[in-house]
């Protein structure tokens, strides 16, 4: 019933992280962990060897705050394959007192004895909140608009498949920059790979916040097109904006979006990635989602892979800490 | 753990659908080995072996665009005896472009690893759709008004049971026919094994579409009454109807509901069934219902063995077809 | 994968019940039965032998006709850790004929083989009917205000944990009594356990019923104070009331709320509990729910345990009755 995954290796010893709360916090050497064992698990996904036993007895409690079917899927899935069971806990929002009762909820959680918690919520923060008053491992599945580190890593996974080492390379993300937990993941484990990120979308879009984080800027797609190596077109996130940030979604998708056309003007080798569900014809033209060069569906199977090995390694480490 | 299960032998040689679309399109041999192969698992369930290993290591996706609580656990319950993982994915049919983000849906969760989707959608054709894009084995819940086939081949299994052969048997399939995609699955799965069907209800109720398919049609419940040997008592879907079809449930129920006083107008042995939930004292009086002529509980559990089958036959022809 | 669990012993001779249906019915030997199992599942958990095979191949459904994302959670995750399956059925109550359909939904879950109901209802006697009318064990998980068999055994399971024997002890039960099927869950158990039971809460919250019960009435916390060993502090159900039963929160806070100055006033070892959700503030300050007398959260991870136990016998039971 269970494979084995000699590849794996022993639990390395300089994973000590109980928790992945976001990129921001990883050092290099942290990320290149994660990245590898993640290409472990993809790797064994693609010969089928996709069902292990290392979490076996492991409870893992999806916690979602905010609606993802994918995300949590994912999740449910990859805690699934390592042997673990997953249950799916809906909390409502509606409570006056969010905070508390968020920590209020994953106390009870704990008490009945889940190991992980993956967590989404609206508020940015959430998740180290927990992290602090829970002994389980808070796994943080978006925040706000500020981390959403397993999406990161699925990003730069699929990136390092398809270009090698990210070194020097040149990475744009466009679209809805300012309200993008996935851009901010994106950019803090980029830079910490030597890639160079630029940030590009409507004037409206943009929040003074990237200028700190050492990313450059553009506002038009055309101008940085000839120099990125590769392309993370965002989904504009309609159900996010109060107010209209660009005039149409024709307009945004003359300006922002990537068609055939454009891509014949950029690197032979431009790889164009997306994190889904796509709005086919704003951000991206079927002929480029379902092309070449693109690398969408890749990035799905990443995603597992990168849960995979995130739950393998704040398991580990939570084992670890809480025997010593 | 897992249970045995030396009745169901070899995997048939003549079996090499990956898919499940619908019961037109099976011969009659296909039909019978899918008959027979539920059986098995019928007779095995009743025995109390109701959990085996034949699936382990595969991961099943119920993909329903359409709420169905029975047929969606029934589905789930019957992956997770052969011991697959089973994952529910609730899709929503908002999007414009329905067509297209059907099957960006149904490929995200084919790179997630999963073997078969379970797919329900109001729009005739869609399983065909997905069978046509992606390489899990799909297996059609209910298209729209077109086919269910699972719905039939219960049906048909629990009239086996009662009556033997088919050959030659008469079966009156009563009700709302227009909006019926059970009626259908009867129709193609009962005329190639020999039965000869007659769709009854009120004219309204009526599609022209029956012609083509060598149904016998009436209007009369009492006329057809003295012939046949299985009456299909469809369920009235008052929530598909945007126009009353009929003047009154009442109405409905004095000319096409069936009671104890027809019961005893028709053949001794007549057999009554239905596919749940049913509307007491619409379509059945709960004298019926709950009579020795009913065999509406046995067709739940007919529903799961057939499933079971089904997800072990695809499963099999799917395997082969990519080994080859 | 699987732990063992020694400490359990033989099947108890004495227990005989195939469903749980509340607390009145049990004689005081099966109530201890009941708590000395759940004991044992309880020290395994805390010792982290949390995964067991007793009742692999086992079905158990959860019927949930009101929402409780807690208990629903609870019991599964008892179940999955008992090795059995585990599916929610999500049942709504829009039907007419509610009785008939109950049934109907039941006997449906039966016929595709489960063998437990977890059952939650807003009209009291609907878990009675059921085990009437299927073979599966049924199991209370709260009828209107009539009983909540698990939550009352999880609360009698803390207060013993803390105080020992409830050997005339006195138990305070405050806050909303009229609504309360926890409240009579409790009074019923401790009350074979020797205790002294005392409801209190605001006079427009008292029942009449309780007068039969044997049990002591209050409409003062600051009187019942100094004599009470255990407070149950009962949540404040707002979405229950149709019109206000007191004139304000805070007052209500005022009069029956646990703060640090009422806990100075009682005994120095009063234990405080209160079935979560806990409104903070409401009926209990954040000093008092996660002060050391409080055990709030120990109440959970015993409700886990009070569910293991009880699937543990009554799935026994109904293994020896359907063999004899």
């Amino acid at each position: 019933m269970f494979n084995e995954l000699p590849e794996l290796g022993e639990f390395p010893e300089n994973w000590k992280r109980m928790h992945l709360l976001g990129l921001e916090d990883l050092t290099r050497e942290e990320l290149l962990i994660l990245l590898d064992k993640a290409q472990v698990f993809r790797t064994a996904f693609d010969e089928g060897r996709r069902k292990f036993s290392f979490l076996s007895g492991h409870t893992s409690v999806t916690l979602f705050f905010e609606n993802s079917t994918r995300t949590r899927t994912s999740f449910s899935l990859a805690a699934q394959r390592l042997g673990a069971s997953c249950v799916a806990f809906t909390a409502s929002t509606s409570s006056l007192s969010k905070g508390e009762s968020v920590v209020d909820t994953a106390k009870n959680l704990e008490a009945m004895g889940c190991e992980s918690m993956v967590v989404r919520h609206s508020t940015p923060g959430i998740p180290h909140l927990l992290a602090e008053n829970v002994n389980c491992s808070i796994i943080n599945a978006g925040d706000g608009a500020h981390e959403h580190p397993t999406q990161g890593l699925l990003d730069i996974l699929t990136m390092r498949q398809r270009l090698g080492s990210l070194e020097g390379k040149t990475v744009g993300v466009v679209g809805d920059i300012a309200h993008s937990r996935v851009a901010r993941s994106n950019a803090w484990g980029l830079k910490k790979l030597g890639a160079h990120v630029i940030v590009c979308g409507p004037s409206t879009l943009v929040s003074p916040v990237w200028k700190e984080m050492g990313v450059e800027f553009s506002h038009s797609l055309d101008a940085i097109l000839p120099r990125v190596d590769v392309l993370n077109m965002l989904r504009i996130q309609f159900e996010r904006q109060y107010t209209s940030p660009f005039p149409s979604t024709r307009e945004y998708s003359l300006l922002f979006g990537m068609n055939s056309e454009r891509l014949r003007r950029g690197k032979s080798d431009l790889l164009v990635i997306a994190p889904g569900p796509i709005n086919r014809g704003v951000e991206l033209t079927p002929e480029v989602a379902d092309g070449p060069q693109s690398a969408i569906l890749d990035q799905v199977s990443n995603g597992l892979a990168v849960r995979m090995a995130v739950l393998w390694l704040t398991d580990g480490a939570r084992k670890r800490i809480q025997n010593a």
